[in-house]
């Protein structure tokens, strides 16, 4: 569809309870647009689309007037942990449909002040009064699985080593460390059989990328594909846990728009929220067989150096989730990953990198926003 | 752009804390299908766009999810009091490039839990150390008006007059009544010089539209054009106060998409959060010449039964401002009046209605986002 990822910057990640959401944005924005070399052109973007999911109203022109990026659309998307790749959606679809030339996609959450501890649902709904928060969602899950037998315990704090080790290489992830199997599941308990280090933290940080019709650098990433979906009616006697089929149909839809297949995909960003959600993810977007994502988990093969590494930034579990950058950040990392520019995280020879992100979800619903992306760097060199 | 407008409906407007937001919701989208006549056809929904701002995340698959409406992507957006007729013109555009087929626009707000008085910026942020609450930022635009003797205390209190009476036919509105000029004056000042009955309310509601890229029914509404635009930077020391540039230049660009002009327009849905609103508003738009809108208010020429009748549904001063949903139900009140369905505040012989908002703003920045939208009737009996 002709769009073009021609900049990406990001904040760090972790608690940074003392900026301000602002000051958040304006690191990512002023990479972006640093690395893009168009920096003079900022009044030339047409529109900006934002994600974020506790911003305070105006968040959007708050962070954006401060970097004189004004009088232009703003639309700021909530969908939940979907939101940044839901902003990027539409930023995609608007430029593909030739409705924009150039655009700017922003996430942009800062969480820590919000959230002193765990994130309580409301006593107000169905989810709160029966204790359906999220680690109890991703744990029944897992239970499901361990109950198949398709998972093992040692397999689920599999993901959690190789996603911390992953961040040993990357310094603006929230957290990183050189972890056995034994420590993962010695971690304090949060809802079993998830334990501590299983689960993503709540995070401040902000993520941004230029997308453009046109591109002007061998550098630019394409961005292939964009598909976003919600969830149908979740049949809770159906083999499929919660959010399978949902990410399952939108990578399908991405693929076939994209004229790509699982086969091409050289490394992915998944929404890692909670170790099993990596598992389930990577299954369901069809880059690892039935029962085969958390063998390959525990034997390095979705690790960096691996076939098909998965979350080569530490992912949500490490890099740290604060919701609406959290998509955002996950294109810029397959921007660098596609460009070479990755560092000590680099995966070797990768031409095209996939994007998921699922937010939400409310019980019987299967998935509040699936988004998945697919990317692929440019021929160089005449490879 | 061949763009309709196939069913509106709304909930109750008012202070209805012990309805969660997916009730109001309810309300709204069930009399929008209704209204459509094609209730059947609801798995037919392409997507759904929805305006919140206070919503907690993934407010619209609860909604939706209860409605059985799952399995499309869902797009929330956030803009302030712009939040509804920006889901809208994202939906219209949508529509327009042929992205979909059919689509449901939602507006929905419940502001009352967590609103106890009146709403205070946070003291994290410029407005909020320096005092600039949204009445401030009105009441400014109040002074210089009334400095410039563009406008007097009782046309801005006329204004508050006739809406409360427009609402007497409403019976959806938070509030309605039958004062005198005397009685806004003197209702409790709350930012010099407006007072009470000058200033919007805090309100729950929800409001509902289906858009359609094609009419099966004579009393579809055509939605002619939408234009959005987010503020560029304020002068302070020009004429144009805060907001009007921003409004200017949206009407112009909608205005130029139709193919009409100001005096094509029959009746106008405006943002009126306070009284002052309505006036700069009305000027801005060109629906009145400078320094004309307070006479008119205080004449009559803008109430029902003058030429130019100037929020028929009470507005938000007298129907309610529930942010997300304020957007929507102005396009509901111009549909239903285009259909001749307005009952007791009937503009007799509307053809053409225009509706717009201005959400948020932050010092420095003309306004965070305006939308205005061109609605027509279609020719009947061969008018």
């Amino acid at each position: 569809m002709s769009v073009w990822i021609t900049g990406a910057g990001t904040s760090s990640f972790g608690k940074q309870p003392t900026l301000s959401p602002a000051e958040l944005a304006w690191q990512a924005i002023g990479e972006a647009l640093e690395d893009e070399g168009r920096r003079e052109e900022r009044p030339g973007l047409d529109a900006v689309f934002v994600g974020s999911v506790f911003g305070e109203p105006g968040v959007a022109m708050r962070v954006l007037q401060g970097y004189a990026i004004t009088g232009v659309p703003i639309v700021t998307v909530e969908n939940a942990c979907a939101s940044g790749t839901s902003a990027l959606h539409e930023a995609a679809v608007a430029l593909a449909s030739g409705r924009y030339e150039r655009v700017l996609v922003l996430g942009v959450e800062q969480m820590t002040p919000l959230f002193k501890g765990p994130i309580i649902p409301q006593q107000t709904d169905t989810e709160g009064r029966t204790g359906l928060a999220m680690p109890s969602m991703y744990a029944m899950e897992a239970s499901r699985w361990l109950h198949d037998g398709r998972v093992t315990l040692e397999q689920l704090a599999a993901v959690s080593v190789k996603n911390h080790r992953h961040a040993l290489h990357n310094s603006r992830a929230q957290y990183r460390g050189d972890y056995t199997i034994a420590q993962v599941l010695d971690s304090p308990m949060i809802s079993d059989p998830l334990t501590l280090l299983q689960c993503s933290p709540i995070s401040d940080g902000a993520a941004a990328v230029v997308l453009s019709r046109t591109s002007r650098s061998p550098r630019d990433v394409e961005l292939v594909a964009t598909a976003q979906r919600a969830g149908g009616p979740w049949d809770h006697r159906s083999a499929d846990v919660w959010g399978y089929r949902l990410i399952h149909d939108t990578a399908r839809a991405a693929y076939d728009a994209a004229g790509l297949g699982p086969a091409d995909v050289d490394l992915a960003e998944v929404h890692d929220a909670f170790t099993i959600g990596e598992l389930t993810t990577t299954e369901a977007l069809g880059l690892a067989g039935e029962g085969e994502a958390g063998p390959r988990a525990a034997s390095g093969a979705s690790a960096l150096g691996g076939d098909l590494p998965i979350n080569p930034s530490g992912g949500l579990l490490s890099r740290g989730h604060p919701l609406g950058a959290t998509g955002v950040a996950q294109v810029a990392e397959i921007v660098w990953q596609l460009r070479g520019d990755a560092g000590g995280r680099q995966v070797e020879g990768a031409r095209v990198g996939l994007v998921e992100t699922m937010g939400g979800g409310v019980s019987g619903v299967d998935g509040n926003a699936c988004v998945v992306a697919l990317l692929r760097a440019q021929d160089r060199e005449g490879i």
